[in-house]
Formats: structure tokens, C-alpha cells, sequence
């Protein structure tokens, strides 16, 4: 996300082929650009060259530790056709839905898998194909605030982007549910720092009510 | 700020005296919390004890740097009382605000001068009285925008706390006045990085215009 919090710029509500030239897009670009530059990337895209250094690292170990995904289906449409016949996934996609509709099952391990019962039947039939490893949440945004609102999310990777874009898609946006001085408490457990992007690993802890203190007045009074 | 970048909760509109009830002051106090238990910011505040560690270093290296301040008129009416008669700044503080007012000398260097010519002025007087140290931008977020959005902040330390608010005072909130397709470009210089809150330092590039890529197709064509 950029450092206020957007993955993408003001959402297009236009024609699906007027996507590339909208504020969207724009935004979606530059917030994804080191993933674009990353070999990991590119290499599970089919694209030749690209950076080797510590982001495509990240890239990759995401990729290898994901034994399944859930997806929104906004993020599942606009990438059917881009992905093409071998997406970049190599894992169970499971796409959550109202629409049903058959199994797709793509190329070098990719498939999706339409679920129209809800988040929590996508993330328990994804884990049950993850063969032990991660469930990954692939996107968009209110996917994973879904995922986060009912408690299903253990840990968030967070790649901060310096710049700022003013408006746009958020990230963790205010539809989390979150009652009058209440917060979701995580704990980062690691940060990769380069110029381009700084990658932050949180443990999810939960919801806990916020607190007062004293502001440090009585803490060491005797 | 928190992850979903707010400095405070919704902002308290009620009686001052209720502040320490109210949502404001419940995300206010979360956010800020490893400040209050830092060394640094208890000995400027003549309370005794707090940790002395890498937070504590950030807060005394930020305060050592400062020569003089710029402060919103919101901040600058909340903590005339809690200050108190020797303030935390040991510097002269530039209030930026519409009401004329007689400067405010304080105990221990700090110094309250109030600027009703903007803060294009206020930046200008801090600039002459910080005797070549930097001028630092107290707050609150209203007044840290208006500083970006003229063009006058070359540095952003920005303090990344591991709790999601869901709602409140957003620090990098739209009042930017960026245009469409317009980002503010940043490079990060320095991440320092505890279980209690992540420090990255930015240099401000400056606007510019995004730019759509190719996505990695073309780049390596021959």
C-alpha cells in the first residue's frame, strides 16, 4: 500500500477496457511497481529479466509458502484474462462469490474454485487443500478486510510504498466492524527495508479495547 | 500513526473537559503510548523512570535536532495546561493560528509566538530562530498537511504502530490538493524497527505524475 494507505487509485467504475487509462490503474501501478521490477515475479509471470534482491525474496517465499489462496471475485475477473492459460498461482484458488459456477482449472497447478457460502467455507476449503502450508489471501482489499472482520487472518505482510496518492482504494478501510474504542492489536515480527519498498510482517493478535493511562504522572510515584 | 493511519480517534467535538473520555483520546493514547514510556519523553517531561531504548533514542535524537517548531492552533490550545510552566521543547514554538496573541515565554527555552500570516510565515520565522538546526513540525495532522501540501516538509519520520483503529484522525488524510493521477514521491532513508512501533525516516521528493508501465511484458523484448 502507499504510505496513506491505498493499493490502488480512485476505483473505476467505467468500462472494464477503459481500466488501463483510469486513476485506478495509475495508482495500482505505482503501488505494485517493485513487484513488477521483482524476477520472482516475472518469473512466474513467463517475463525474462528483473531484480534479484531482497523483495523478489519476499515475493517468492510468499509464493512458495501459499499451499492455497482465496480471492475476491473483482480481483479473480480482472485477472482471468491478464493471467492467461498459466497464472502465477501453482495452487487451489478459491474465489469467493455470489455468482456459481463450474471449477476452472488452469495450467502448472492453478485452479479456481467458486465459493458462494461464504469467507469462511472459502478459507476452511482452502485450508483443506493447502496440504499444511499457508492460505494465502491474494486480494483486493475487501476481501481481506472480510477476512480480517471475521477473525481469520493470523498474519499480514504489509508492503509500504513511499508515496502518497491522496485518494483511493484503501487498504484497511472502516468496514472492520470495530466498536467505539476498540482496535485490532498485531505485533510485527519483521521488516525488510530497501528504498523501493519496506515489507512488514505482523502477528495478528485480535481485537482488544483501548485503554487509558495516565500519561506517565504515576507510574514511578511512590 | 496506527496501520490504518490515524494519529487519534474521532475527533472529540464536546466540551474540552470531556476530552479524556472520548474516542480521540482512546486512539490518541495507543498511538502515542511508546512515547509515554520512553526515557526521553518522560525526562523532558520531568517524570521519572521509562525505558531507555531505541524508541528513547529516536525521541531524544528528534528533540536534539530542533531548533525551533512549527504547531497547530488545536494542538497548541490542548497542551498549554498539560505542559505546564517548562515544556517538552526547550526551543521557540510557532503557532500557526487566526488569533493574535501576545508570544508566550515559557521556562527551559520554550516559547509560544503566534503567526496569523500562514505557515509559509511560520516555517519562515522557525527557519530564522533555529540557528541552522532543523525545524520540526509538532503537529497536530491538519498542520503537518498544510506543510506538505506547500511544498515545505523535507523530511517525514514517520512512527508505525501495530494497532488497526478502523475509524479517527487520519495524518496523511485527501486535503493534499493532489491531482489526478498525481503522487507525492518519498524515499525512505532509515528503518528502525521494535515490537512496540516501527520508525522509517522519508526524504520528500516532491510531487509527480504517475505513469502507467507495461507491466513487465515489454521490457526485455528484443
Amino acid at each position: 500500500m502507499s504510505l496513506d494507505g491505498f493499493y490502488a487509485g480512485r476505483q473505476h467504475r467505467g468500462e472494464a477496457a477503459d481500466w488501463m487509462e483510469s486513476a485506478e490503474a495509475a495508482g495500482f501501478f505505482r503501488v505494485t511497481r517493485w513487484v513488477i521490477d521483482a524476477m520472482a515475479w516475472r518469473e512466474r509471470q513467463g517475463f525474462a529479466g528483473g531484480e534479484q534482491n531482497v523483495s523478489s525474496d519476499v515475493i517468492a517465499e510468499t509464493f512458495e509458502a501459499a499451499g492455497a489462496y482465496v480471492m475476491g471475485r473483482r480481483m479473480a475477473d480482472g485477472g482471468e484474462v491478464p493471467w492467461g492459460d498459466e497464472p502465477p498461482f501453482r495452487a487451489p484458488v478459491f474465489v469467493v462469490t455470489n455468482r456459481p459456477r463450474e471449477t476452472l482449472v488452469r495450467q502448472g497447478g492453478t485452479s479456481f474454485t467458486y465459493v458462494t457460502d461464504g469467507i469462511a467455507s472459502a478459507v476452511e476449503q482452502a485450508r483443506a487443500a493447502a496440504g499444511g502450508k499457508d492460505v494465502a489471501v491474494a486480494g483486493g482489499g475487501s476481501l481481506l478486510r472480510q477476512v480480517i472482520k471475521a477473525g481469520l487472518l493470523d498474519e499480514l505482510e504489509l508492503h509500504i510504498v513511499p508515496a502518497v496518492l491522496g485518494t483511493g482504494m484503501r487498504l484497511l478501510d472502516a468496514d472492520l466492524d470495530l466498536a467505539e474504542k476498540e482496535a485490532i492489536e498485531l505485533t510485527p515480527t519483521r521488516v525488510i527495508h530497501t528504498p523501493e519498498v519496506t515489507h512488514i510482517r505482523y502477528t495478528v493478535n485480535g481485537r482488544a479495547a483501548l485503554v487509558l493511562d495516565d500519561r506517565g504522572r504515576g507510574t514511578d510515584a511512590p
